[in-house]
């Protein structure tokens, strides 16, 4: 079993609020991170896939076929992006860093698996100070 | 004569667009940056310094001065902001990167001068791949 | 379940020597780690803790609760410190990084489990090219 | 049981192709990375090794001992050097990642053993988009 | 006057020696860089402009035409390829770091020049550890 | 004209103060820096120097004349050391990082000169947010 993990990276827009929250409840919770107008980050993502190396080609997967998938079912999606606004698998969720993770992770499990690996781990950086880990369960 | 940098981050929404074109022409010119709910990065700021090292205590310039200063004037306007709404010295810019560095350089030169200095340049990398630097002319 | 880092740093002085061993015994097993003098380190921390993500706000801990609490037990006490005269939980320890590393998870892990998360793991660099991680056992 | 991790850095050159497949079949599989006349790398290398720690020196496996196995078993074979052609431990392998960080393994994983500590992890970095991990099974 | 700056990567092979050389001068110059069978680096490429800022766009000059000049001109030309062998404007030249970015100099300068900016420094790291800047004089 | 950059790094012990200041003057001036038992730093040296390229090597100056230098006049007398203590050539001086650069220029200008090349640059990081750089004038 071997591990192969790619970096990609997303500079998007977001805010944390609930609707069903005040302002003033908003900002005690989320701080600055609530600023009505939003604020955004360079994301930095990392795809963390399993399996056994394939001795036809040295490859667990080729990354020319996982390369695709990441930009098809992710980047696209949130690159250049309002992840309260413009993203399907976002809406009606708080995008936390957490959330983002994890809905990125239910993003990418099923293609990952239909190309013979198994997805291992979804890393989010929001900062260089701050980054998420999602195992799938 | 030395020169001294100091390093701050802030994470920011922006929209490159002008209110006088059409959204096609937006797109045309500024691509996904013109995306219409905005996008954001974590901005990476640059203020190197100059000046004579003073002999009574080895320094330029006190960085426990500087600090509060590029906080004060620069980082709590553009930190957790939205560029294109929410910063009184961008009001009626284009926030791309090149006149982000020329006012950030425009809210910090008078300040550090103040204090027997000389401000340098300033560089604001948008991304890990971009950066800008102005040296006041 | 999803894991959450956050990095911090601090930049200390120490030496690693044992008193009842003599300088040469010291220098043997030590190296220039045991210059009298000391030397010192930017030392960058992870701590990454775990827990399921609250529906409420998104977050498995609000990191404006987590940040204070590392800055209160760890940071304030190690940073512009000695390691081998400064610190109370460093007191007769060999300020090796591997004991740092328990020593920090020894303060952090009660009051990250008081706000309902669990400590999973204190990673310590001392330079760019070595690291320690710890997990509690 | 603590877990400490040294970073070296090797430069190589490598292509990826089957003497068995004629040029397009290389080509198809592996794209660039099967240029004749090849392409080439800043490798980065984690070894991670884990054990109790030594209550005598506070150290899972002196590092002044690390150093000198991993220079002498993986770095001076690999560094400046053709995969390809010039590595005994890869000879007859396809020089890919994956191979790479098991061929590593298999060489420092007995003479770790023989200082009582045990190799944990081979971490390869091919670019700063792409690594690979391999814990020995 | 303003600087622009875009990082780039290619992941290339050299050797460095001359045919009028035999094997023991050229180890003696160029050390383990002449290993015969060549070695690589992931090199880093840093294309700096500058120019005075447009007010219609707010830009020096627009990426969106700066990156497919650097692609075209330089990038393609280089990455995943030999320097001593697969180059045209390399040839019969030693491919050290300084002559590359001599070379990758004349490659941009006309180009840049030709969309109404000035092409300012090439900024090339072979490793982490050394680069090279070249201003065009 | 091209400019060659060599970057090292020295883990260093210093304390900023003045004898002829009490404890809480220094304390005012230098802040925690002045904390009696030291504190200590990664620091990062990038050497740069210039000249025209040899056309019999391509190179401004063979990294392998240049390394032992920087070894012998600077590392070897930083590394693992106390600033205030044990540096002859930091003897009577701050050793604030705007001292540090200057007398490291001193160090390196005449062996650098007496190779054929010309010093530059000397640029020292104290930590990842502070660096200083010195032309020497």
């Amino acid at each position: 079993m071997i591990y192969i993990t790619r970096r990609e990276r997303f500079s998007s827009t977001h805010r944390l609020y609930r609707a069903d929250w005040d302002d003033q409840k908003n900002m005690e919770i989320f701080g600055p991170c609530s600023n009505q107008n939003g604020h955004g980050h360079n994301f930095v993502l990392f795809v963390t896939i399993k399996g056994k190396v394939n001795p036809d080609n040295g490859f667990v997967m080729n990354l020319k076929e996982l390369s695709p998938i990441i930009k098809d079912k992710v980047i696209d999606k949130l690159d250049h992006k309002n992840l309260n606004l413009d993203v399907d698998f976002m809406k009606n969720k708080i995008p936390s860093t957490e959330n983002l993770a994890i809905e990125i992770w239910n993003q990418l499990q099923r293609p990952v698996a239909e190309h013979g690996a198994s997805l291992h781990c979804i890393k989010v950086y929001e900062t260089e100070n701050n980054f998420v880990e999602y195992f799938g369960e």
